[in-house]
């Protein structure tokens, strides 16, 4: 049953094999044409600013990661009806209002190589089109009816606010322990991505264990998805990522990276670290001082270890379906998710 | 059947027939007392902050008129469970989340005479908290299990979301119509006070017109109310409000005393008004000018006299129903709201 589960591997840049969103995207291509007719229609709003500002956001490069993996989960299970193409457009609802949000708190100037909203409308405009979007999709979800994906989704809200106001309070604080971190992770990003999974199973009428499969499914992608990002943060340049390398380290967010390289430094480094993180070290010079400090602590690679495992998990809870192109297009995609480091 | 519904007239400060809030505390006190109850249990959480900020508000001396008004339309329908103690609490809460992000947008120091959440603990903490006292508020609602319920606040939140961006959008635009500015207290702050009442006759499983009549009552007393405020403002002092008179005017509000004062004057009072919203006239002196103006127009009695109206309306909604204890209470929470100008 598991024989067709691939371990990860990192596989060079440019590799015949390098694993990409294509399989995931030739699966929910089309459905995702519904979906997205389902985010323009319902973002309408006779106050102009609202599709304006939410449209910048929704139109402006995003993966459509999330509603793709509701999409896929469905297919997975072979739900043949329309239901979840409104709820997929619910949890992009969510995700977009979270980084509406996410950009205000943060100050962020650019996301996914554009001016963030803020930066354009205004932090006022922001707060409010982001409570706007997930009132929306609220309002969506009752549309649907199910009670127990209003559930699964009021509750992934509400631990994604909590994990980020848990992220706000963690930040600076170099002493952060792995474990804080994955709480935080898991609450702020994880959450979410298992909710799309998991509200396939609802649709499809699938009994508890698919609802658990698909939640760990998510969940553990979710996890090797925002590692990942995080360490791109100590790697990539500005064209990688839509922001420039080193954001996190001049936010003072204390992710995997800084918790590995700071547990495995010396008195002098952990002063450096403190201070870094402190925002008493903000310079290029001290980014590179910082990216060294990670080389040779190996934070980087250990990093994205941990990541593997995660996507390892989420690999081997896809084991119990049968093998299908729904079940390759989720592999893959954990598989992207990994080699997007690399 | 509407012998007994009386008309609102101006009353004197001090008078011994000065309506107050007692009859609706008295009627609604002890369930009030679970309602707390539940709002104090669901706004915890282990990220400490969380019920920090979020205490800060809602111990901070709120009247609790929303949930109260939950709890009064229920006993005017002779309801006799308990299922609306949860629902008052997520009624408080989309009003709490409305508040604190109502707080960073407009950047306000001062809340009920005490230093607003953003100041104590800053924006990206009330923003986070909003989001998550109103997805808090969701998953209570999930919980009671209601669709309509869910409906009713759902739209309720998106109605607000959208009129507090209709209101940035009008912002320091002296053309704002009277139509206009109607449009946007009646989302921004009517329709929860609507929603609020609504919810009782759901849970007291009563017929459309009901729904209809509380529905009224509370969109009504809700446009009363918002017109009281913006009245207030350009009278009240520091202590009444919990706030600095002539808030709106520096910060270019443009409210029905200002659109009043403005179609009402000739054109150097025009250009006055145009450069106080455009923030080029925001001394002491100008208020004082500000405030000439509008005596000269009976800008402020005009005002109030359209409370009157709107209150009216919401006592006339309550007239399909027998005279009991509810009624005379909800009667006396309009002249309550009226009242607060003189």
């Amino acid at each position: 049953m598991t024989a067709s589960v691939h371990p990860i591997r990192p596989r060079g840049r440019g590799s015949e094999t390098t694993p990409s969103l294509n399989a995931l995207l030739a699966l929910a291509g089309p459905e995702l044409a519904s979906v997205n007719k389902v985010i323009l229609d319902r973002m309408q709003s006779p106050v102009s600013l609202i599709p304006e500002l939410a449209g910048h956001l929704i139109a402006g490069g995003g993966k459509r990661l999330r509603p793709m993996l509701t999409l896929a989960c469905a297919r997975l299970l072979d739900y043949a009806g329309t239901r979840h193409h409104k709820l997929a457009a619910c949890v992009e609802f969510i995700h977009t209002a979270t980084l509406l949000h996410d950009d205000v708190v943060d100050g962020s100037d650019l996301r996914r190589g554009r001016a963030t909203a803020n930066t354009v409308w205004g932090n006022p405009a922001s707060v409010l089109v982001g409570d706007f979007l997930f009132s929306r999709s609220f309002e969506l979800m009752v549309e649907d009816g199910s009670l127990r994906v209003l559930k699964i989704l009021s509750h992934a809200s509400a631990v994604i606010a909590e994990g980020e106001v848990a992220q706000l309070t963690a930040q600076r604080n170099v002493e952060t322990t792995e474990d804080r971190y994955l709480e935080i992770i898991s609450a702020k990003t994880a959450v979410l991505f298992s909710a799309a999974c998991q509200i396939a199973a609802v649709v499809a009428e699938r009994d508890a264990s698919v609802e658990a499969a698909l939640d760990a499914y998510g969940r553990n992608l979710g996890i090797a998805f925002q590692l990942v990002d995080d360490a791109i943060d100590y790697v990539s340049d500005a064209v990688t990522m839509g922001k420039d390398c080193g954001d996190d380290f001049r936010d003072g967010k204390v992710t995997l990276p800084v918790i590995l390289a700071y547990a495995r430094g010396g008195a002098d480094e952990r002063t450096f670290w403190r201070d870094a993180m402190q925002g008493r070290r903000s310079s290029d010079a001290d980014l590179a001082h910082a990216l060294e400090l990670m080389r040779a602590s190996r934070a980087i690679e250990d990093t994205l270890a941990r990541a593997r495992h995660y996507g390892t998990r989420a690999i081997d809870a896809l084991a119990r379906f049968p093998d299908s192109s729904a079940r390759a297009a989720l592999t893959e995609t954990v598989e992207f998710a990994i080699a997007r480091a690399y």
